[in-house]
């Protein structure tokens, strides 16, 4: 960031907003109009529009001590795009609105646009608006995504049917622990502020919770190979949440199978090495993993294989069957909002 | 509200999202899928989907002390819709995002959706998802809205031509007054908390402020008329801040006539005698207003005059001939983006 601080309210919020947006070009032909009028212009269009929003609140989703504000716009993008490529749709605008205490520069500002820069180029979509205001206190960041996509592809948390087999993307939970080691190195470095954090050889896990990225390789997968999940949801609050979510809204239940849980080796190591925790209890209620949750006939399967970053999970059964996990003991437990019950 | 306060932790996110939704039931049929998925989905349509968002922050844009919650979430919306309606659209969804600290209650946050839910009946538009999160300090509400246009109908700032009459409408200055009511009304509570509001002799200018409207009446008075504005901004900033836009975009001058500058004769009377203030610099820098200032050629004139409630109030002029107001005196002055400059 080098060394200048200019102060926000040197420029005023035009001004401010033209040095943050300046360098963003449209790249969708559905862009009709982008920042700069009341309100910004799309074209409609033959299919549906899929139309998701988030807000990041600074103590609450993010901790400035650990988090670089580059990675930060990254980040706040790719969580809404999960939710559009989570409707099986492909994302084209976003909206981002700020509101931003005087403790930020706005050198600080340009590299929150430079991380929602890097999103927008690497994801294909156009900074279309916003609003950039002032807080009494710490920095908040609304997002809105705006995707695009035929009536018959867009997939919904309520289509999963009995008999059909529960899939995922990715691995899950280490961006749980890749919170953990931050909340860890901010405590060793709050208690000694000589203390360098010990950041290395966490790689992985780090960058899974402060760079996530959005499985859009899926998406585009099920399109090339006509696959249409019969259900789908992001993973953002851990995966024993969004199955409940897909149980609730298709009115059945399911059988997970614990050993089926893709979990990364690194998860497997630092969860039992260094936390004391289950990698299993990681995976099922840590969040933040934005991989994609979806059912699929048993007739996909063989396709659903050939995608190198697809495991099933567990199958659809009756509402009545309950929505169960067995454990790699070859015991049966409830599954729970918040992991599963072992006391059962 | 009642006596009862329920704490927000009481209930968990989701429980809390239906409690304050589940009244909200979609009219529009361009909405295919409500709150309840990862995203909601609208239909496409041949014509042009226009988006704005803003941001409202707690002691930033409204004080608790003097704003009830059910005002507040109707103008939360009403502002995004103005902005809708400056671009000759109609609004049809809305996302609304909450942040929230623990100061609030459930029951707080019930009024703050009734607001809501009145203004998306007032203007029938849908609210189709958001996003409701902890915040450490204070509310802040993230409103993006969503509306429709014919490709030919949607007017920018930028096409303001030379000859063409500047027009606005409603009155303008109130909201501003009705700040200065509500801020002196303030600190004399703060300074003995025994005395209560005067409000009542001030109904006019409060409840612009407090429970502004959007001009949805203008839009569909050129849809009926086949009036084609040949420029458009909605009047939240000031008269002279949004004129400047227009200039600016379109590349033209204006000669305003202060005489012309409809202002309400509670606000002038309040003005002068309550506030020391002069009413033409409450209407070109006061803002809130949410009245519709346009452009139209001179052969569109008599059909505006039609309208009760739409005055010209200059002409646009050469880009060279500067940014002008004609003062009652007879004397012309440079308009500025805050007020007039009497020192040239």
């Amino acid at each position: 960031m080098g060394d200048t601080r200019t102060e926000i309210s040197q420029l005023g919020e035009f001004k401010l907003i033209n040095k943050l947006t300046k360098n963003f070009k449209p790249s969708n032909k559905s862009t009709v109009k982008s920042i700069g009028d009341d309100a910004a212009v799309i074209q409609g269009g033959e299919g549906y529009k899929v139309v998701s929003t988030d807000m990041l609140v600074e103590e609450i989703h993010f901790d400035m001590m650990y988090t670089p504000l580059k990675h930060l716009g990254y980040k706040a993008i790719v969580v809404n795009l999960s939710d559009i490529y989570a409707m099986n749709a492909t994302p084209e605008q976003v909206t981002v609105s700020i509101a931003v205490s005087s403790k930020f520069s706005v050198e600080a500002l340009e590299e929150l646009y430079k991380g929602i820069a890097l999103a927008c180029d690497r994801y294909k979509v156009d900074l279309i608006g916003g609003d950039t205001t002032a807080s009494m206190k710490g920095l908040m960041i609304s997002v809105t995504a705006i995707g695009i996509a035929e009536e018959k592809e867009i997939t919904y948390r309520d289509g999963a049917k009995e008999g059909d087999v529960l899939c995922i993307s990715g691995d899950l939970g280490a961006a749980y622990l890749g919170l953990q080691v931050l909340e860890r190195e901010k405590q060793v470095y709050l208690e000694d502020s000589n203390m360098q954090p010990e950041l290395e050889h966490h790689g992985y896990v780090v960058e899974r919770i402060l760079k996530p990225e959005a499985r859009r390789d899926v998406i585009e997968y099920f399109a090339k190979e006509n696959i249409k999940p019969t259900s789908m949801i992001d993973v953002s609050d851990g995966l024993s949440s969004e199955i409940m979510h897909i149980c609730e809204q298709s009115k059945v239940g399911c059988l997970i199978d614990e050993g089926a849980i893709p979990i990364h080796p690194e998860v497997t190591e630092m969860a039992v090495q260094t936390f004391g925790l289950d990698p299993t209890v990681c995976a099922l209620s840590g969040g933040e993993d934005y991989e994609l949750l979806f059912t699929v006939q048993q007739s996909e399967l063989e396709k659903i294989k050939q995608f190198p970053d697809i495991n099933p999970i567990g199958i659809i059964t009756k509402e009545s069957m309950g929505r169960k996990i067995k454990a790699k003991s070859g015991r049966t437990y409830d599954l729970l909002a918040q992991g599963w019950d072992h006391g059962k």
